[in-house]
């Protein structure tokens, strides 16, 4: 009996995904999941032409200490990193996603490792919230903005 | 004819608004830009009942340097100010709301003035995302996100 509660606890994080909340379509959600994976690798390879194809034509950044950033030349501008600066790590850890029609809201945690040109290693994390937009056909970020964790 | 002209230049920034994008119908977009002019009376006045109000009961915050905070009691935790400090001006300059069914994205600028218990006063400012649900028939804010700008 107790290994049958115990099963029943562990099918109950499984099929919720530690609490995660998914509303929407499951085909809908699962691409933005993989959507948002993609873009950490973009991020850690420096593809910043997919980092660019990530957002839409009229997205916004909310980056610290700046004002709206808006339009993927500028945007790109903000990704760019300087020679022999390197994001080694980077993911995006959803708590919630809600599918509204052509947009979505998505919240959670982030991470990341930056690993300047002398070869040191900066770790940096906080708390985003996405509103995502179908354009073309593909989910894009639409507005994104951050900031920090201690 | 030159009269004109500017009677027309002037028409248009009056019927837009000053580039600010309004999408959805017209009554409930009103009605969201009220309760956010009342949220800052709110702030000002140190009415945390209504702050707790203007927040739907599942709200999340996300402050800076904090996790995310989630439900009213926790949100007025942040929100209560020890004594003798008092915020004096707080203001939300919406750039874009865009209402999509029972929910509704606001992007946009906010303004501050907190004077301390020696009277001094610190100004604040910097950007916003906001995502406004509405629960019980009135539009109140579920997610709530900030950081400052230069």
């Amino acid at each position: 009996m107790r290994l049958k509660i115990i099963d029943i606890v562990l099918l109950f994080f499984c099929t919720t995904g530690f609490s995660q909340n998914y509303i929407g379509e499951e085909k809908e959600i699962d691409i933005i999941l993989e959507n948002s994976r993609k873009f950490s690798t973009y991020v850690v390879s420096a593809n910043y032409d997919m980092i660019g194809e990530s957002y839409t034509n009229d997205a916004k950044i909310f980056p610290q200490n700046s004002r709206i950033i808006e339009g993927k030349d500028s945007i790109l501008n903000y990704w760019r990193l300087p020679d022999g600066v390197r994001t080694v790590h980077h993911k995006l850890m959803p708590e919630e996603i809600k599918i509204m029609g052509k947009e979505a809201y998505d919240y959670g945690y982030y991470e990341g490792i930056t690993k300047t040109a002398n070869g040191k290693e900066r770790t940096w994390k906080g708390k985003y919230v996405v509103v995502w937009r179908k354009e073309g056909g593909h989910w894009k970020m639409y507005l994104d903005i951050w900031n920090s964790t201690p």
